[in-house]
């Protein structure tokens, strides 16, 4: 993750219409051009099946999960070799729409440093944040499930949960950065979450279902 | 399916590194010179995020696992219209090693439906058959968990529960037909499959784990 | 089941605190008395800790829900020996709560059926009706999960569910028995569910939570 | 748990036939027998459906499993309440036979807070042991899973496993004890994990299923 320069922004793209197939690697376009015209990282997470084209659009690309199986009779899982062999420099871990035990999250932060590839570990509050920490992931994104999808801005609407998370990863592990999301979009919600010590922030729909989603991730970079 | 010509040879790649990335590539093409050459239809099913470079092979593809979820906020689940926009042109559902429950089999094979995909649903035994019959799937594979992956062939060690499997679906619906696997690998048990009533073979790492998979595979489609 | 006379009144305890413990016990004493007084058969169907105690009122008791788990290795499972052991004659499977992939609702049939306690099988709508009466449980339940704890009754707000489900189960196998539930809490729905086929309802808040849940279950009785 | 004295022996019942029902009294009945001799705390952890009769023999109970899940619409799952109401003064969470997402674990520890109960959470290595007790449970029980109901006792067969985790956990939390599990079931293997800062052990097969389970338990007790 070293080459990694934060703050990051993580736009996740969901199993969205407006960014599956052909639609996921015009927006990873989008994504590369204002990345570079800003000077800001953005990781594009896409859907397994089109990590391989977004991964060519140049852009950083990042599994929306693996599992944490070895390879073999694992039919239907996601092995971190083949998202990795397809493009993927890292993985999200644990989502809030696709959880897993303990022990599965244990095991696909196994997986990935195995195959040299990141983790974002997510959490729900600030007690599952200090436990993923302790996990040693290369971050924790930590996401209030309540303000995933409503476009209340966790980092405006509960700022003392984000400088909770950062806080309560820090006593854990100083080397464990966190991120944040849940009804990011704009400038002032990326400026908030990174003068609460986020290193950066996991986002969706308000991005991927903006009007104009290139003006709306503008907007957002803007903040940093 | 109208366009997929019975009996079909149905080969799950797994999550085997000797089918992921470019060994799938590998396989899919080894595998469409054997179909060629024997006029045999088989179906690859590689890992998702091997589904592009596969279907560019030409072989027909299927997907692994989809879920019923509908587009949006569904991180790390597999959409029908994601796989099929890559190039499946059918799914797995259910696999053993990816059992779902019955309000999810159904929700996919409805996602299926809706997007043109087909369907194959996997069951364990013969009560199981009978309800994944009557969901109306394109096809049913029964494979008796005991015997997967141990290279005793269902066709030849169990075949009563191939024609029972069989007669089971007839009876619920006789446009449900019925495949068959479990520890498939030469072409006496797929010879063995036919004649039990199944309409082809599901297998795995009889083939993909041969010392030469390509002499496994015409061995596999001689007993046709 | 024989025993149990249709049509049936099932009354899913769920884990509402009203109906915990000994709030459990006098739920029960109660549903005791308006089944004798109605001549109608009422089943509790308590939390596992609650069976026993429940069981002791003479009331019919079911599970909530058990694996198809042998004995064993099963820390945190509901065994079928246990639940009939403390008293219950039957159990609740795949309720909406409680989804269960298709081999563990097969599973869980077979140990209910080897402990000799009665199965209803939780579908959600006609396809998966279908699907659970293959199986062959002593009854199937159809409630489509948007309607459940609305309020509003299945067997007025979509009558055709209900005699699809019961058509449904009919064409798959004439001996399984088509419950109901969602939303019913009145005489009228009641009388509405028998008159489109089904040999019971199955319900939980619409009691429970009344004001007056003795008063409440004699309505519903009383639209037999 | 301050009234908890460790050493602590935590039998847990499973779903042994010979732990089930009028077993299940029958075994807690010599637990205290032993624990009343030995001077020893040793906590019986039944099935659900035998909480209530296993506690009325004055033995300390746990109960296997609860869901976080709060009061209500959630069938079929185990609720604080209805565990504490029935007798048990405390749970484990995240057995290996039933492991639960982090997010779940996290949700059950504060169910158990809630109502007063007591938690031992259960881990499988030391990065595991580590999340574990950053949630703040009573005591986590590391239990390698590849030596349960093995008979090789983890603390002869992989110390380093238990000094670790007791260090991990140690360096997490210091007022979160460690127990350890796995084919332990021998004085020796109690003397053993004691001596690497072990506060106790959880157990099974080994006294569940021994031909003399009251010899078995003294002898185990004989180590401390």
């Amino acid at each position: 993750m070293k080459q990694l320069k934060t703050p990051l922004v993580v736009l996740n793209f969901k199993t969205y219409i407006e960014a599956t197939g052909k639609n996921a690697v015009r927006l990873a376009e989008m994504c590369s051009d204002v990345s570079r015209d800003a000077g800001i990282t953005i990781i594009a997470v896409p859907q397994p099946s089109d990590i391989r084209p977004v991964a060519e659009t140049g852009i950083p690309v990042f599994a929306q999960h693996i599992d944490g199986a070895s390879a073999g009779g694992s039919t239907g899982h996601v092995l971190a070799e083949a998202v990795r062999d397809a493009g993927a420099i890292g993985t999200l871990i644990n989502h809030s729409e696709r959880r897993l035990t303990l022990a599965e999250i244990d095991a696909a932060i196994q997986a990935a440093r195995r195959t040299g590839i990141a983790t974002i570990v997510c959490s729900n509050n600030i007690a599952t944040t200090k436990a993923a920490a302790a996990l040693k992931p290369d971050f924790v994104a930590i996401e209030p499930p309540e303000l995933i999808g409503t476009g209340i801005p966790v980092s405006t609407a509960d700022p003392g949960i984000v400088s909770g998370a950062v806080d309560a990863a820090l006593g854990i592990d100083p080397d464990v950065p966190v991120l944040c999301g849940a009804g990011i979009s704009k400038g002032e919600d990326m400026a908030a979450a990174l003068k609460l010590g986020a290193e950066g922030v996991l986002l969706a729909s308000g991005i991927v279902r903006a009007p104009d989603p290139k003006a709306a991730l503008m907007d957002l970079v803007s903040g940093i």
